[in-house]
């Protein structure tokens, strides 16, 4: 086999498909954000990034830098283990009891990202209880799929947030077998809301444990900042949350918290727990301060809700509609891949305004979109360029257009 | 089903065993490492530790730990999003670059781990190459297993570093059938080396692709830093290395390098690569630091020599022979784990020295032992006094006596 052709054959396959991703080289400045620099063409260039996931702006607020910073100097860089082999850093004990504490559960535990969390908690429940039936969200995120796939376990796909399909099959299996439902909060590319309550209902109906992913929800809703479980107030009805500290927490790492005895099986037998260096200690003192901080700064939460909706207010205006997002998250629908990556460079390179295309295998084919997300730090400054910025390039390119001729 | 009894009864097992394991909970103190703070009983107390994988201290180091404050002060604590969505920053691609240069190969990828790095990359190669056999030497770490497990492609396992065995398993298929040779260079539980020109030999002559993960050989071996591979000039001959950034590079992250294309297969096909945040700008500022001192520091991997083979020699000389390592590594076999257990308790209660019980999964069943490193930074004294202590304790629990009786 010719393995250096077909590798350059696949490649020449996502290039024709408009699937192929280039990265956008940047370099976010301390106090200026969301100003950032973007490296192309061997040039740097001014830009407003429009896609971030540091949804706060926690990875550049003081408190967090500090921390961070404190810990480098005063404990070092790396971990210099696994958490078992010397990689337990006290951090990390202090992190793991402000997370209980936060989503007001027993234990918690670290991982290096939160697609390892999804990962291997989900492989590990699959693969260890005899039996395991998962009931899985059609939308659910690839580190969950990916943990129910290695885990071999039985998998029911339910229709996206589709409570009478969830039951329907649940109801196939006696109240004594085995069942986990697993899904998530905030749908992150639709910003859609799962119905949490009804599904725990569903749960206790048939006996399913539940298994929440809050990636995209954790520091950002409910009065403590916690997630959608503390807003809903449902949060002691979820046998296991899961979220990560890389986005609204704005460093990086995963982490779930549930009982004593259902964290300390995934402790012992998570494969991708227990084979890997633990995170920085200066990592967790970041996420730590970062938390802190968090539960006490409602307003943050609220002035974040309302960018959110002046930009998806804004956007109507001017006949761009966003999907029909409930949460922070404002998508606008292009559909075309080459269309939306089209879009995208000239708002780079005509507007500096950075927002990545999205494409498959991020969303399905045909479903292509850019994906906006509005900090606190984004002022009506930016929000006017953005807007004026995306009016032109829709017209340059006719997005709609046809649409709108047909209506 | 009752969950919270089926969690409790396999924690029970555990215990009941001897491989429950316990995470010593510690600060390190830079410019004082190997002496760090362990936290028990509600006490801090002091230890030197003997069992770190920042083999080499470069995680206590200032050029590194300045590169990470230097990059928190300026770019923040997060990347903000995945490489694709907003999270490539500048220190990614100058690490990326740094990691080709070093390596002398055309490309590489960061991942947010080594274990993300081998799951992820043996799992893309294995489920995206129609028919696709892995021949996987039998002690190759569990994230090379997990991730050619997920892939589902067909493995065959050959005898731990047996090369007739392997030839035999690759000689089983034509030529022209597609083949990944999978293995180690540096075993990190026993510290043997894999005869990496004898593999090359095979692939080449049955057309087989080579990968070799090098994770716990970077940094250490070569006149360079970059490996065994680099030591015995046989770089160029593999197709993929693998290693971490987490060990003697201090920090943590996980790549590969390898051919543009195959490099760029991984980039645009690999889940674990692509649906996470990826790692924070200070800590790819921090590896690239430690790197570039690394490359140019010989004389840090020859001190680093010395200290393991003066254990070595010290431990054999008091009658506590390491098994047969021919690296830096210098595991000390218990054999049982109850045994193991109490060993590393009494080192630490009576002695202040910590190092961790390496029980099942981490090794086979009846394997405990204790794994010692000495780095650049443990002196004759810290070694007098590890060695005094293990004397004490082997007498204390008699480990080993029954050989002696019956010898
Ligand atoms: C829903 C969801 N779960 C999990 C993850 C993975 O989290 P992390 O970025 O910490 O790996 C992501 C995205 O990155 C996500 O969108
Ligand atoms: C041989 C080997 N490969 C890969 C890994 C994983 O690397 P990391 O710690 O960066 O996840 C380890 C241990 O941690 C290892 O021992």
């Amino acid at each position: 086999m010719d393995y250096e052709g077909f590798f350059a054959d696949k490649l020449s396959d996502l290039r024709n498909e408009g699937c192929y991703r280039v990265f956008a080289d940047l370099e976010r400045h301390v106090g200026q954000f969301p100003a950032a620099k973007n490296f192309r063409d061997g040039e740097s260039h001014d830009i407003t990034i429009w896609c971030s996931n540091d949804y706060l702006g926690m990875g550049m607020h003081p408190v967090v830098l500090d921390a961070m910073s404190g810990a480098i100097r005063n404990n070092g860089a790396g971990a210099g283990g696994t958490r078992n082999i010397s990689g337990t850093h006290h951090y990390h004990v202090l992190l793991e009891q402000e997370l209980c504490s936060w989503h007001n559960k027993d234990a918690a535990l670290l991982f290096t990202s939160g697609y390892v969390a999804n990962m291997t908690t989900l492989m590990t429940l699959g693969a260890r209880i005899p039996d395991l039936v998962i009931f899985s969200d059609s939308e659910n995120h690839n580190s969950m799929i990916e943990g129910i796939r290695h885990s071999r376990a039985h998998r029911e796909v339910f229709r996206h947030n589709d409570l009478d399909h969830l039951e329907e099959l649940l109801a196939k299996y006696p109240k004594e077998h085995p069942k986990l439902i697993a899904f998530e909060s905030v749908y992150s590319m639709d910003g859609d809301i799962a119905p949490i309550a009804e599904i725990c209902d569903l749960a206790e109906k048939y006996n399913a444990m539940t298994y929440l992913d809050e990636v995209h929800a954790v520091g950002m809703y409910g009065e403590g900042g916690s997630g959608v479980a503390e807003r809903d107030g449902v949060r002691e009805r979820l046998t296991l949350i899961q979220a990560t500290l890389g986005k609204a927490v704005g460093v990086v790492g995963g982490y779930i918290v549930g009982s004593h005895n259902l964290v300390d099986f995934i402790r012992s037998f998570g494969a991708g727990f227990i084979f890997t260096t633990s995170l920085p200690p200066a990592v967790a003192a970041g996420a730590l301060e970062s938390i802190r901080y968090l539960r006490e700064h409602n307003e943050l939460r609220q002035r974040h809700a309302e960018r959110a909706d002046t930009l998806k207010r804004r956007l109507r205006e001017v006949g761009i509609p966003p999907m029909p997002s409930v949460s922070h998250i404002v998508p606008v629908l292009v559909g075309d891949e080459v269309q939306c990556k089209q879009a995208s460079d000239l708002l780079l390179r005509k507007h500096n305004i950075y927002v990545q295309p999205i494409v498959y295998p991020t969303v399905g084919r045909g479903l292509a979109r850019l994906r906006l997300t509005a900090t606190p730090l984004h002022t009506d400054e930016h929000m006017d360029h953005l807007i004026s910025s995306l009016v032109d390039v829709w017209k340059e390119i006719g997005i709609g257009a046809q649409d709108a001729a047909a209506a």
